[in-house]
């Protein structure tokens, strides 16, 4: 009997909250031999999957920075060629990966991939000076954690929003946020308010709805609002507007949106970056691994309810597996 | 019997829409006469009053640009000493006005005075290129149809949106606008499509609510929204949040808020750019000009509905009346 590949394809377009059963569909098929490969094509083994808030984006029929998803595609994702185990590829975008010290091959998902480069750049295009508050939501997870971090590391004074006390003490006693606020707390707008005597310089938004409304109301003189994802509202069926946008005016804040893609030129420089604070102890990180390709569609529902702590990941293989010392991943 | 000087007095916070009546107070108080002043004090006598949107936001008590009104505190308006015939000024702030050619005195209040300059720097500092597609809001309104214009002296295609089949003629016809869209119609959505097949670079809003949250629908990539105003939500107990703030990310916009006051060392540049533009005919604009000071608390609420084109005055007094040749005016 052949190796079965086993691939995950997007089935259903979802309204709201997705079904992970009734969205994507899971089935197998031959791994291609040796014989089905045409010159300069080359058999990839996947070990990790990234799974990132992102992904219900492209399930919407919207006009986007990417196509959306058609019916029957297989479902995308961070590593090479999707939601499978085994992928064919041409070599185009496939680079040999040589993890510096005290890093992994999951770094290339997460503080060396697309999470970490879209704190490293959203925070230091938002011109942060040293002295500046900095407010990031999402704090545990891939990209506000590594937020944090930075802003620390630039000499600001972060105030970090997550949804659980574990989440709270994890980025004030292992990261060194200054403040760490659990926004389930009814107390939370009061609290908000107290931890920025000064106001809010720059909010990194990873969540959008009722957090960024607050602190659009805390913004400081000349603002900049970081708008990078909206997790709490991309399984709505209406997006919640921040009425106090308005705060802008007056404020003369600055509400921008990027996307790390644009940056991909600088890469390399960020990596450099990332790489040193991480080998300084300045700069941790937590994976959140969930074992077996097969339950990436559950996974990445508990990623929208907040039940990470990190990267999540979802582990293919074990690294190394029937391979040799070189292997490639994108 | 000495002179009178009517005085409108703000006595009453509003809690949405304002009724004039409950929220002003005209008092008569007699002017101060030549003994009653110190040295170095001038006795002013008002002309016009401008009318201005942001007078509905200083009534509410929030922290804004500019401390909130009290409660019996002379009503402010561009003039000098706000919303009363006389006042009486230690010369701060006061200087003598050299109307350029075919400029008339109340273009103090509206060309080169705050809606005028609001219009100027808010489009300019967009980075508005040649060939971009640029949307104003309220453009049958002081800065709506100044913004109209400038942006077609820069090479911009002009998409006006206003709320009359007169205002659209006017804006079009006389202003030399590209398109002019009327809000009220029930297609509007549709044809604000239609209007922009290349999408919008810069939209310059002035009115908040559901106009920008349609724009924010249509933006192109690192696109400018230039918050001016919300005119559309000022007299609203819960402002509307644009809900299509999340297109920013997809397509790296900016919305950023400014106020004019933060360009007050480039006025005399500004001022004489549209000076010259006025003398070329390439500018124009309309002054909606209401008799009598003591009917100013109705026309602001006139304002809000939409019922002036261009600019909306007060005549306190005729030109020149009572006084040399030399006059001065805030």
């Amino acid at each position: 009997m052949s190796l079965q590949n086993t691939r995950i394809l997007f089935v259903k377009r979802p309204f709201g909250l997705f079904e992970p059963s009734e969205t994507f569909k899971i089935v197998k098929v031959p791994v291609p031999s040796q014989n089905d490969l045409s010159d300069g094509q080359i058999l990839v083994k996947n070990y990790y999957l990234s799974l990132d808030p992102a992904m219900r984006g492209i399930m919407n029929n919207v006009r986007s920075y990417t196509p959306p998803l058609a019916i029957n595609e297989l479902m995308r994702g961070y590593t090479v060629g999707g939601w499978q185990e085994y992928a064919v590829s041409d070599g185009n975008g496939v680079e040999k990966l040589f993890p510096p010290p005290k890093s992994s091959l999951c770094d290339y998902l997460g503080l060396f991939g697309i999470t970490g480069l879209t704190a490293y750049f959203g925070l230091l295009d938002g011109k942060l000076k040293a002295g500046e508050t900095v407010v990031v939501s999402g704090a545990a997870g891939a990209t506000g954690s590594v937020v944090g971090q930075i802003a620390k590391i630039k000499g600001a004074r972060v105030i970090g929003i997550a949804g659980s006390p574990d989440k709270c003490a994890w980025i004030v006693d292992e990261l060194g946020f200054d403040v760490a606020l659990n926004y389930r707390d009814p107390d939370f707008p009061k609290k908000l308010a107290q931890a920025t005597p000064n106001y809010i310089d720059v909010y990194f938004d990873n969540v959008g709805g009722d957090i960024l409304n607050l602190c659009l109301k805390r913004i400081a003189r000349y603002a900049r609002i970081v708008l990078c994802g909206a997790i709490s509202q991309y399984n709505e069926e209406n997006y919640k507007g921040p009425s106090n946008y308005i705060t802008l005016i007056a404020q003369r804040g600055r509400m921008e949106g990027f996307i790390v893609y644009d940056y991909q030129d600088r890469f390399p420089e960020a990596i450099s970056d990332l790489s040193k604070w991480l080998q300084q102890g300045k700069l941790k990180r937590r994976d959140f691994i969930v074992d077996g390709l097969e339950n990436a569609p559950q996974a990445l529902l508990k990623l929208f309810k907040g039940e990470n702590t990190g990267k999540m990941l979802i582990k293919i293989a074990n690294e190394y597996e029937n391979v040799g010392k070189d292997y490639q991943l994108k």
